[in-house]
């Protein structure tokens, strides 16, 4: 197996492909329902009476990140957190994904292999299945080694009602933990560049914080996971979805120093670097202490801290104050600033 | 617009690609789930009577075929056909489908509003909705053009039962349609090749054609959409997965003309090339007589015919019966026919 690599036959939905699903796929994926091997997996949703009161919601992403392999994470464990996530940003619990693989012909079959295995760990850790999946192979050249899509399902618990549009001035903005580590990572990797302390991608699936959150309080309005566009975009997303303001403080963003000085060096602004294991939360004033508590009891936010609040001023823009007192407006990301991260 | 390239930073997450996704994505694919931009989109599933009583299925696809427009279809098309046609070859009602788009930098933003319209027009011709997507950009020479991933939800109604593991001895075995059109029309078009009479992809959504089979008769056991491997292929998984034998008659499969002379100058086997728009049901044999005519009434099933019937001998295996009369093995693809070819 070391030794070999994804052919084109791989891909030809003949012989060769069930090889590869059975001997690779199935090995490390495989649950029941997968291994049924339906043209679409039949889904489990459990107790009705919890169906019937929740809300199903329904996602996806596509995993191109460059290099597969990076400190921290790899492009397998990334396409779990990051669907995980998208769904956990909604109050759900993630219930089952699907995964589609577009492999590059003379792709290392170990590569594969180690990408599986991640993606089975993550999977569990976040306590999803991998229910549906599918395999292209395209010739050398047509697609650089591996691109993975996943779509999430997940069940909101009954009660919860958690939006992008659901910020209301008053409410308090929380951050989870440190910015900027996934982009660094990557771009230092990237770039060949090396550190004393080496920097590490925070990639993680935030389904079991967002759970304690809500133990500590239903009244979480809106999360969102500050991944593409960094933390700065993703405020002024919710700003603009609901229709209000912001204001941040610079120095209780919680940055750690190597990713400063990463950045200091590639030109590169923590605010606007990408994320791939932390979360904002505008929460109601009065609940923020319970939250942010159960965030720092929870070991992917420990470092959690409140960042600014909500206004009715200014809807539609963050303001930032700066550590030396002044003023400015945080725009979203204009241009582009990393390619490939995720 | 028709002079622009998709940018790197349309996929940056920030200013541009919230541009791409008002100006094109939302312009066409648009609808009040898609348009909430939530993280993760809820799901109205109907009457709750109905859910209860019926099954909920999923399903992926990644398409990357080559060229993206061909006769008879484009990748938008064949994206939301296929994804339709596996839930639908459970005897589901597509209700949802995600998109996740990876695009080249570089590729005409003319190209892609083409697949596009593409996409919404047959989403529409299917009854289904896109309420969740994705766009990843990747540098030039990273990926060939643009491919597509869509994953797909579905209901079954209930008292529905379709199943690869659930034909039995004695079942009559269906084809909707001729085969090989597909696959001969995107190789005839990639080779440059011209016929007197072009050759069209199959390309169709599938589920209306499956709801009127099911009007006429509950007792269809499985139902196979013959892609990538062909009409043999999947006729030997079907065998493989349940358990049973096959007997096909050659001659009662419909080949159009201009197929087979195009498979003899590529030296392709029909049997062995994608269909997009074709369907293998395995029914009550007392039954098939009335989901034929059913078929024949429907516009995607108008040369539907009776190819052969399930035996108890010779599980997991396809036998041929061929048109002079002699017996073979009809066995699944082996090795790689038709790279790209969906």
């Amino acid at each position: 197996m070391s030794e070999q690599v994804v052919l084109l036959a791989h891909g030809s939905g003949g012989l060769l492909s069930h090889e590869l699903v059975s001997s690779l796929f199935l090995k490390y994926l495989g649950n029941p329902i997968l291994n049924a091997l339906e043209d679409a997996s039949n889904l489990p949703l459990g107790d009705a009476s919890e169906l019937l009161g929740g809300q199903l919601v329904f996602t996806t992403d596509s995993y191109v990140v460059k290099p597969l392999f990076f400190p921290g994470g790899d492009i397998g464990k990334l396409a779990i957190c990051g669907t995980v996530n998208d769904l956990a940003m909604r109050g759900a619990v993630p219930l089952y994904l699907s995964a589609g693989f577009i492999l590059e012909e003379g792709l290392p079959l170990r590569d594969l292999e180690r990408v599986l295995v991640s993606m089975a760990t993550t999977a569990e850790a976040a306590g999803v299945r991998i229910v549906a999946g599918d395999t292209k192979v395209v010739e050398r050249g047509s697609v650089d080694k591996l691109f993975i899509n996943t779509a999430g399902l997940g069940l909101v618990p009954p009660g919860v009602r958690i939006s992008a549009t659901a910020a209301r001035p008053g409410d308090l903005i929380l951050l989870s933990g440190a910015i900027g580590d996934h982009g660094l990572a990557i771009m230092t990797q990237r770039e060949g560049l090396r550190f004393q302390t080496p920097l590490q991608s925070d990639c993680a699936p935030l389904n079991s914080l967002v759970s304690a959150m809500l133990a500590a309080s239903r009244r979480i309005h809106t999360l969102r996971d500050p991944t593409r566009g960094g933390l700065a975009s993703a405020l002024n997303e919710i700003a603009t979805q609901s229709a209000v303001g912001m204001e941040i403080e610079e120095q209780a963003v919680p940055i750690h120093e190597p990713v400063r000085a990463a950045g200091d060096l590639l030109g590169l602004d923590p605010f606007y670097v990408a994320n791939e294991g932390k979360l904002i939360a505008i929460v109601e004033r009065e609940d923020a202490q319970a939250i942010l508590e159960a965030m720092r009891a929870h070991p992917y936010g420990q470092e959690a801290a409140i960042i600014g609040q909500v206004t009715a001023e200014h809807p539609g823009r963050v303001v930032l104050r700066t550590i030396l007192g002044t003023r400015r407006l945080m725009d979203m990301l204009a241009g582009e600033q990393l390619p490939r991260i995720c």
